[in-house]
């Protein structure tokens, strides 16, 4: 067992010890709402927006992209488990503004090792093999954050399987200050 | 503005408030790991695993499932950011476990409106319009816990874009206790 697997079994065993009433929520999140957000290891969502176990779907991915995926998450958050409103969550700073499809395609192609950002740009860091499977991949780049938000906002709000009846609610976190601010323009209230 | 937007932003108000070093975290995870989980409510990853920010990647849909999204967020994480490691945690009770595709195609297509689950089956509560787009959605359902886990696992560590140099961990997470508990046979550990 590796230590980083020590490590979160550790903290997994402390939180167990005093799980409490816990051991009796509901599937269904009590507070009705779901946020979308991106994998970032710099966001909680549950201490950004005080959520407590329960209380509200999490979906994250890179970027916080409403990819098919994030699509087929927020279907069944709604249809099957009642929410009734969507955070739609990008940040300031993330990685996903630093490459574009040409870019990943092409360091992957080259080798699988980890690359590195140096004086503005990636570049490998290993020798090969690569893979060119990262051309059937489209990445879901940023170019730019508030722009990002309003479309994914407009990809949700506009899903044939969305109704109209669902809030969903643009915002960039910043991840120098913790806060979250409200994207003008990606704002589709509930009616 | 609504009453859980109202909520969230009040908790988030208060967070910043008392943001200190967190404004100043690097991009790249600090512990180098990933982990993949379900968006259900009732876990949070950053508690049940001890994460502070700053520290992992964490991927999250509906089942914590091996997607093509989770499989793009992954190789962003190890290939830009550099995780080495990663966690793929599904869950006792996932809502997962209580559809099919069939079911979810027929509820679509009968109505948007949200449906119930009584007396052991899903059923629409409103009125149409429906919609035929869930039959071009793959819903990724789960029929055993276990099998899922090992499926994604190993979906993960055999994919053209993931290294063998990653380690990639099975486990499920237990919402009666709060424990997470090792899958055999989902266990591909770093070399």
């Amino acid at each position: 067992m590796s230590k980083v697997q020590e490590e979160v079994l550790k903290a997994n065993r402390a939180y167990a010890a005093d799980f409490g009433a816990k051991a009796r929520l509901a599937t269904p999140p009590a507070r009705r709402f779901a946020i979308l957000t991106c994998m970032d290891a710099r966001l909680d969502p549950a201490r950004f927006a005080g959520l407590s176990e329960g209380d509200a779907h999490v979906i994250r991915n890179a970027g916080g992209r409403a990819s098919d995926d994030a699509i087929r998450s927020l279907v069944i958050s709604y249809k099957l488990l009642g929410t009734r409103e969507w955070f739609v969550i990008h940040h300031t700073g993330c990685g996903m503004l630093l490459f574009t499809n040409e870019v990943m395609r092409g360091l992957l192609a080259g080798s699988l090792a980890p690359a590195s950002f140096t004086g503005g740009q990636w570049q490998n860091t290993g020798q090969g093999p690569g893979s060119r499977e990262g051309e059937y991949i489209e990445w879901l780049t940023i170019q730019d954050a508030a722009r990002s938000v309003i479309d994914d906002v407009e990809r949700i709000a506009r899903h044939p399987l969305v109704p109209s009846t669902i809030g969903v609610y643009g915002y960039i976190y910043d991840v120098a200050t913790g806060l979250l601010n409200e994207v003008p323009g990606a704002q589709r209230p509930a009616p």
